[in-house]
């Protein structure tokens, strides 16, 4: 059923009115959050909660399998986009992966650009760890802008001098606001819903006049020595394609365990169709068990440096 | 222990004695024979067949788990190796996949330069359908020079107007001979077995004065689309690094299915080490499973082919 799935979603995707004239940030982040909310899937008990200083949604799945706890950065291009417009794609990686979740409500361009949600991401992660948890109990995840968020926050922790968590996994990131992937282009046609012009705007909102090749703005530009195993999903019909081939390659020639998984045919964040569309129910099986695994590895080699009781 | 186990194989390839001058053909594949033989594993039936007009080695598994059928190319630069040197390594595939495979002793360069070794390929894989064998029963696996030489045989598979097989895995494969990679130089001190000398030379005696980038040489520099679906596991530390990343990338981009991991601290074709280090063993297991999933899910999809009965 797969093929007639992908075709039906790359038809349905396409079928979204565009206007005539460039739609306002409000028509554009009505529109998203119209066309991108699912609830949260039954099983998880979602509550509102703040961390670092940030409204986030927890969710909660109803036999957590230990003390793991997943941080969450959703995408929508720095500039839209919310916990509850991701609640049904981040439940259902808490559900598959049996883990407490924290989805942040990080701060939007262009009202708050960058460093802002850099900034917001980093005090999540500062006060995870200052409540106790384990960075060995801790993994990361992100979609599109959210993966790039993620992996800007796991950098700016290094920084800080904090330690590093179990593992990270990004689906369809956006980690080169200079927008120089071959696939920018390439991939136009192909991809149902993002054109250059669209990632170029939203670029141009969250960075401004501002340095796009800045490691925390794009990195894919960074140095990534040290950043836990990491796990990159991403459609072959995106013109962020070559974003998350990229990223995979700097993090192997950096001494990252990766691993990067292109589907074809797929569009960007397929994951949201999760439900209708196979590869995306696979594909968070796939992220849910990276997760759990390295938050088991951890744990294990963690054990090794204890002293025998 | 795995930190350990990396290290010691680093430090024990490092130590192999380098003479002063150039090793001749013969003490090449002398050296590397004796470096690289291991037995095929227990309960892995080994004999003596022909295939495609070639010696070949079959290693029949004692539980064979149905009609699945591998078919491996050894690496070794194009010039040395053969299904014995790689007998432990494949026998170790075909175990932990449960499938009867068969390696092949295609000829090698300089004695018969390209693209005899892809005449070879593609006469095994032709013959194995002329006999009867479903191409959704059919995997195809390779190392080094053996992995880019599986995908050429799928190439020309593919221009012979043959059906592709359900499934490709390959190790540290060898896809540029015109040695572009960023690893090739970035990674020369960080790789304990090759330099880019050693690959200019390999090239040297497979191509001659032939073009380095004909896309069955360098299958980089092809059209992928119509391949299978690809795992492609690579260590960190080699220099050819990049030939796995690019080609994760131009398969991607053609629409095929592909799956990159990049193990940190490894060296080329590192699952020789099965046994001796964790990550050999661990890349081996998931590499029989990416087989198996896709002959079962071929098999499910060319039954959905199928008239009710």
């Amino acid at each position: 059923m797969s093929r007639q799935q992908r075709d039906a979603l790359d038809t349905t995707l396409r079928s979204v009115p565009r206007s005539a004239t460039p739609p306002t940030l409000d028509e554009l982040r009505n529109g998203f959050a119209a066309a991108a909310t699912r609830l949260a899937p039954e099983g998880v008990r979602t509550r509102r909660s703040v961390l670092g200083g940030r409204p986030t949604l927890e969710l909660e799945p109803a036999e957590p399998s230990g003390p793991g706890r997943l941080l969450y950065l959703h995408g929508g291009g720095y500039i839209l986009g919310s916990p509850d417009t991701h609640a049904g794609l981040v439940g259902e990686l808490a559900r598959r992966a049996k883990l407490h979740t924290t989805s942040v409500e990080y701060r939007l361009a262009p009202e708050h650009p960058f460093p802002a949600a850099v900034d917001d991401g980093l005090a999540a992660y500062r006060d995870l760890l200052a409540a106790g948890t384990d960075p060995q109990d801790l993994v990361l995840a992100g979609d599109s802008a959210g993966g790039g968020l993620s992996i800007a926050t796991l950098l700016a922790a290094r920084e800080a001098g904090l330690p590093q968590p179990a593992a990270l996994v990004v689906f369809s990131p956006w980690v080169d606001l200079t927008l120089a992937g071959e696939s920018v282009r390439s991939k136009e046609s192909a991809d149902p819903i993002f054109a250059a012009a669209d990632l170029r705007a939203a670029a141009d909102l969250y960075v401004a006049t501002g340095d796009r090749a800045h490691p925390l703005v794009s990195p894919l530009f960074a140095d990534l020595t040290g950043l836990p195993p990491l796990l990159v999903q991403v459609g072959a019909n995106e013109v962020l394609l070559d974003d998350a081939i990229r990223l995979a390659g700097r993090a192997g020639a950096d001494g990252v365990e990766v691993t990067l998984e292109v589907g074809p045919g797929l569009p960007h964040v397929y994951h949201h169709h999760y439900g209708h569309l196979d590869e995306a129910d696979a594909a968070l099986d796939r992220a849910a068990h990276f997760l759990t695994t390295h938050l088991r590895a951890a744990r294990r080699s963690a054990d090794d440096l204890q002293p025998a009781h």
